[in-house]
């Protein structure tokens, strides 16, 4: 039998801590190479393309996330796991939580990873949904004392900001520039739509760890080369996919590339992550493959451990 | 909501008649240039695929169905149905019945289009699922009076037998050879997974239309040239597929490839089908993309006039 999760499903099943473990997991697989995640697939529709990106846990299971590129407002995402010995469906996701949660993840497990040991505040610019499953998780692998955050909307950025001090418990403020939000943090989140720069890096202190979730190519990136040169650290979740976009990733071309790591890498200790607690680590989230049907496949143990 | 069909949901609610009329509705749409219909995308994943075929209805929905290639013994399909305007998921459907039944309507649409209008005679080779769509879509175009039914396993044939008998009330029998399964027959239809002929069209008689459901490509075909060389009529569902075959498929390859039709333009009157009683003509089934989806649709349409 199928298991269909909604928005609704996934929201009260999938908390921080799993899904960051889930995540962490998932790095690790890929990095030793059980986790196979091939290039993105599409078919061009007219107007829009329908895009598939696979993944199969070798010898536990297979599967897709799927997304298109109208644009329409309600555009939902579809998540599909298949059992890998039978080939049956076990279950389907259908909307934006799954795939934001796992991005948020990501996120988190890279906070872990490359933040300071004592990181407790946190800054976010951008006040979407993305914004705030980084935020989620950021809370779960450090002990967040406060959020700061700023959007274009103050309406939003106020309600992110009672998000916050509702649902995670941490006090929060919503911020007139950009700069405040980030100014003096220990964790900064950039989570905007921008195509164009919205933060100065020199208001970064030393120390600060960078979550970048948005635009991060040449001539469409959410920050500048700025944050590049000062950073000491810069990871990503999947090196394949980083230089295999079109126009390239700031952080995958010259001369970035060379220093860019494996996140995967640095879990395993076969890259060196943060060795002193004044650098400045910047982790470029490119979303790897295959960790929607992951997290699916966890989502669904978790479901089944908590019917037994 | 998403609604979710399994194969169950999908028998009850899909009879031939509504599965034929959609079929034929989607090859006008196809071939008005209406429905959308790219070419297959695929990932791999490592000892199999997983491969995506789209389909766009232009302002109505668009929306895909995915399946694997890995050979697992309870593989499920997934057909995918977006709301057209807003991009919400309006229903999932997992399993084969979706799959196999929009092939046997586009079957049936073929036996309506090409068939004699006399035709009341059906002999099947293959007892399969697809087999039993073609069948079944069959008879709803056509009252038939007699199925016969060859296939290498007896019990197999014996129970496709009893199955007609059973759910199409249509007198059917078992017999132990293709040749006698097809000889004298109006209606002919080849559902086989067989890689080399297993009809010789010398047993054909004047005047019989074949659906030709398994493998039809160079080197690896369920019949060979000469059933091609007998046929006045040479029709596919799909030209621009079929002439995508890897191999070349039989009746896309010179010197049949000119004489291959579109379905579509028979059923527009602008192609010209069976003119007189005596003429052979042989449906090639390739399985026109965007079909799953477009059937998805209108199984939504007939659940939802159901519950109004």
């Amino acid at each position: 039998m199928t298991l269909l999760f909604s928005d609704r499903e996934v929201t009260a099943a999938l908390d921080a801590g799993t899904t960051v473990d889930a995540m962490r997991d998932a790095l690790r697989a890929a990095y030793a190479g059980r986790l196979v995640a091939p290039p993105r697939a599409a078919a061009s529709l007219g107007g829009g393309r329908m895009v598939l990106t696979a993944g199969h846990l070798t010898g536990e299971w297979y599967g897709f996330r799927s997304y298109d590129t109208f644009g329409h407002p309600e555009a939902e995402q579809v998540v599909v796991l298949h059992d890998g010995r039978t080939g049956a469906v076990r279950a389907v996701a259908v909307g934006e939580e799954l795939g934001s949660r796992r991005t948020g993840g990501l996120g988190g497990v890279a906070v872990d990873a490359l933040a300071r040991p004592d990181a407790a505040t946190l800054g976010v610019i951008g006040s979407g949904r993305q914004a705030w499953t980084q935020v989620w998780a950021a809370a779960a692998v450090r002990p967040l004392r406060e959020v700061t955050v700023y959007s274009r909307s103050a309406a939003r950025r106020e309600a992110f900001a009672a998000r916050v001090r509702a649902e995670l418990d941490v006090p929060a403020r919503a911020v007139e520039s950009a700069r405040a939000a980030v100014r003096d943090r220990d964790l900064v989140v950039l989570a905007t739509t921008s195509p164009t720069p919205v933060l100065d890096a020199a208001n970064l202190r030393p120390g600060t760890h960078v979550n970048a979730v948005g635009f991060k190519q040449r001539d469409r990136a959410e920050f500048g080369t700025d944050l590049l040169d000062v950073a000491d650290l810069l990871v990503t979740d999947s090196p394949a996919q980083a230089s295999a976009y079109a126009p390239p990733m700031l952080a995958a071309d010259p001369p970035y590339a060379h220093r860019l790591l494996d996140l995967g890498a640095v879990l395993a200790g076969a890259a060196t992550g943060r060795t002193r607690a004044d650098q400045i680590s910047v982790f470029c989230s490119v979303g790897l493959a295959g960790t929607e049907v992951f997290l699916l496949d966890r989502l669904v143990a978790v479901g089944a451990a908590a019917a037994a």
